[in-house]
This record gives C-alpha cells, sequence and structure tokens, in this order.
C-alpha cells in the first residue's frame, strides 16, 4: 500500500459515531508505529485536510476537504454524475429509468433516460413530484427510512393514484418489511393503472438513503424474465449512483444488491 | 515537500475554470516527471479522490471528497465552525461579535457572542434577517457581489430604518466602491438610530462571497481608536472564519484584510 493511500484512508475513519480521533486511537485503528501516523497527521493537517481541536488535540475532518467539495458541486451538479449512468442503464435494460432524491416527504426527480426502442412508452414527467406510498422509487425509499419517519408519512390520509394504490397503513407497512427484507420495490399500476416498476433506494454519505433508482415499463410488457433483468440492472446502477454521488451502501445491508 | 503533501496539492489544481486535467497537463502544473504523477495520480484515483472521464482519460474530482464533505458537515455543521471564533473575536474587542450568511436578498444570522462587558449592549435579534443595503454586513457583502445582483438588490425601493439609512441606488453604488477598495465596512445608526457596526465579508469555496462577519456597538462608545480596533479585529476574523467553512479569499483581494 502506497504513502499516499495510507493517509487517505485515514480519513475514513471518521463518521457521526467517531467525529474525533486521537493519536493513540489513529495507532491502534491503523496498526501503524506512532512516527508513522504523526508524519502521516502532519501531512494532513499542514494540507488542511484534518485539524486539530485546541483543548484535546484530537484530530477532525479539515477545512480543505469542504473547500473541494464546494468545487466539485459547483463543476459537476448531482445531475451530472447520474446522468451517464442512467444513460447506461437505460440503454442495457431498453426500458425508461429514473433517479429522484428525497425531498420532504416526496422524490424529487434528477435526471431521467428513455432509449423509445418499443411499440409504447411510459410518458414520464419531469417536473412532477412523486409520492411515496405509490411508487416504486418512494416504497424503496421508505423501506430503508427511520421508521418515526415512515409513521409520519403513512399517518396522513394517503391518496389512491390508481385503482391499485394501497392505502392502508398495515398493508403498506408489510409490503415495506418484504422490501427492507429483499432490497427491491415492485409495483404494479399502483401510480398509474397502465405503469408497472422497480425500485431500488440510493444512499449519501452517512449511509442514509437520499433517493431510489427506478425502472418504469407500460404494464403490456411485463413478465417475470423482464422483472428479474430489470432488478438485477437496478442493482448494477443503485451501487454505481450510490458511490458517484459521494454516498456509502451501509455494510449490513450491501448483501442485498449483491448480483448472484 | 512530503509524498503526502504532493499529492493533496494536486487537488488543488482544479476549478470551475478548470474542471478537468489530462496527465500531460498534470505534468506541467506539477512540474514533476511524468511516472511520479502517474504513480500519484493512480494512488488519489483508487481512494476515490480523483475519477477518470471515460472518453477523454482526463482527471476530475472524485466522489470520496463529497462524501467526506457530507461526513463532516454531519459531524460540525457551519455554526460549530464559527463558534469558537466568534466567542474568541467578540472576547478580544469586547463587543458584540455576529457571523450571518447571505440567504436570497438578505441575511440570515448563523451565530454570534456578546460578552456585556459595558453598562450599555446592542439588542441584538438572532431570528431577524438583515437588510443588505442598510448594515455593515450588508454592505460588505454587496461590495463583493456581483454587479448585477447588487442592481437588483438596489433597483426595489428601499426601506429606511433609521434616519440615517441610505437609501439612493446612486450614493449607495458609490460607497460600495469605497467598501470595495478597502475591504471594510462601516455604518453608522443606518439601521437602528442607537446602532455603529464594522463589516467584512466572508468567502465560500470558489471565492465568492457568502456572508459577513461584523462587530455591533451602541453609538455611544464610538470613537476613531475603537473604529480601529474592530477593523483590525475584523481582519483576523473574516480570515479564519473563510478558511474554517473551506473557502478562499480571492487573491486579488487579499491584501484588504492583511494586517498592517
Amino acid at each position: 500500500m502506497g504513502t499516499i493511500t495510507k493517509a487517505l484512508e485515514m480519513l475514513n475513519f471518521f463518521s457521526r459515531q467517531r467525529p474525533e480521533i486521537g493519536l493513540s486511537e489513529f495507532v491502534k485503528l491503523t496498526q501503524r508505529d506512532k512516527a508513522t501516523v504523526l508524519r502521516h497527521l502532519a501531512e494532513l493537517k499542514d494540507n488542511g485536510f484534518l485539524e486539530q481541536a485546541t483543548d484535546t488535540k484530537a484530530y477532525r475532518l479539515g477545512p480543505a476537504i469542504l473547500r473541494l467539495a464546494g468545487v466539485s458541486e459547483a463543476i459537476y451538479p448531482l445531475r451530472d454524475r447520474v446522468r451517464p449512468i442512467i444513460n447506461e442503464i437505460a440503454q442495457q435494460v431498453g426500458e425508461l429509468t429514473h433517479v429522484a432524491l428525497l425531498q420532504g416527504e416526496a422524490l424529487s426527480p434528477l435526471f431521467y433516460s428513455d432509449v423509445k426502442m418499443h411499440g409504447t412508452q411510459v410518458n414520464y414527467n419531469e417536473g412532477e413530484l412523486l409520492p411515496l406510498h405509490a411508487t416504486s422509487s418512494g416504497m424503496a425509499v421508505l423501506a430503508f427510512s427511520d421508521p418515526a419517519f415512515v409513521d409520519k408519512v403513512l399517518s396522513h390520509g394517503l391518496k389512491p393514484f390508481s385503482n391499485r394504490t394501497m392505502t392502508d397503513p398495515g398493508q403498506l407497512k408489510a409490503q415495506l418489511a418484504q422490501i427492507h427484507e429483499t432490497g427491491f420495490a415492485y409495483q404494479e399500476k399502483a401510480f398509474d393503472g397502465e405503469v408497472t416498476s422497480g425500485g431500488v433506494p440510493i444512499f449519501g454519505s452517512s449511509g442514509q438513503v437520499i433517493g431510489a433508482v427506478s425502472v418504469a415499463i407500460p404494464s403490456i410488457r411485463q413478465s417475470e424474465e423482464k422483472t428479474q433483468a430489470i432488478r438485477a440492472h437496478l442493482c448494477d446502477a443503485m451501487q454505481r449512483i450510490t458511490t458517484a454521488v459521494g454516498g456509502i451502501i451501509p455494510p449490513e445491508h450491501a448483501h442485498k444488491w449483491q448480483q448472484p
């Protein structure tokens, strides 16, 4: 392992649970000798990637990271990061593929791609907020959300969008438990009577769910084989998108999206 | 210069103007040999600090930076970063010191500290948005804002807050030109008939103005000596706060806040 990698990997030890790390804790975590660790810490600090608390002398993530993230986000907004991935997945799966981000209690579309290679296609409205309880994207998000947030969403009167929309909180919770188990949400004609879709969550920098990626097809093309193909492509998509937006998949859930 | 520093400094070459950098450009920028540059680039890329465009092979800032910034912001919100600096400056200057961030066409208070060591004190309302044209913070922001933004702000009917509030766009522009020159905004009784304040801008990750830090005093304590002391402490404060929030002071303006 190169020196640069050794130093950069030290940054990965920080988390909400571990906001500050002292020298001796770093020695333990890296299992390297104190002189080496100190040298690496000094260089990271000199470049603003770490800073040191004046009182405890413990290290924490420094301002250079915020500065570079500001530059990075100005150059490549999230939309630009997901665009090439979504375009590629849409091409592979041959169907409308889209990413939406959680915004309050709905999903806000970020980017979509439709290859239009069939006789009919899903009519996708880029400007429309998507309800959580009636879409595969929304159910994928809810299945990995904080239970208090789920209760809040389900406690409102839930609007039916088609005659197949599930609006009973108990039934929805049972379905969310299944989605949480498998990592894959599937909604048949729940948002639109002619559309079926599959969705998986995407995660942010602390492993929290921040949105979903889905494939929507005219229900007329629905088949078990198609569903399995969609699921496989979405597993690939969610891993690549989560990485591209600077997120991490919580390790305890990661196996749900690993290809067999 | 250590290996880690050499690698981390390569990240600083990226900006809005230079979103992607190819291998040969990196060789030119760093003035190091190609083999060394390639080795550093490979390690930065392996750790997600850089990524490579699939078509051009040019490098750009990678997702690890967004991820770490997310962790960093979750651990230390901006408010927590400025708190120790503002507390210290308020103690040194012996007067109410506060930071506010630009939000639309007003300033939103982020943090303040008042040491209350005098017979009278400024009544500071933490919840109140501050107008740009009538406060030293706001004028410090406008003086370093895009001219189109300034025109927009000055084109509305400007509200007088005291009988000393300047509301004439021409007069305000003349004052902004002066503040732009000196880096220091001074407002005597313009927002409140009993308060005088001095303010300086703070800058974000692309060198854009994002807010201001100010000291406000009861006008009764006003003196030339006091003003000079406030100005000196604010020059120190704006440099420390800009760094703490991941910003950079545009090099062409930096001399305005350097202590003599």
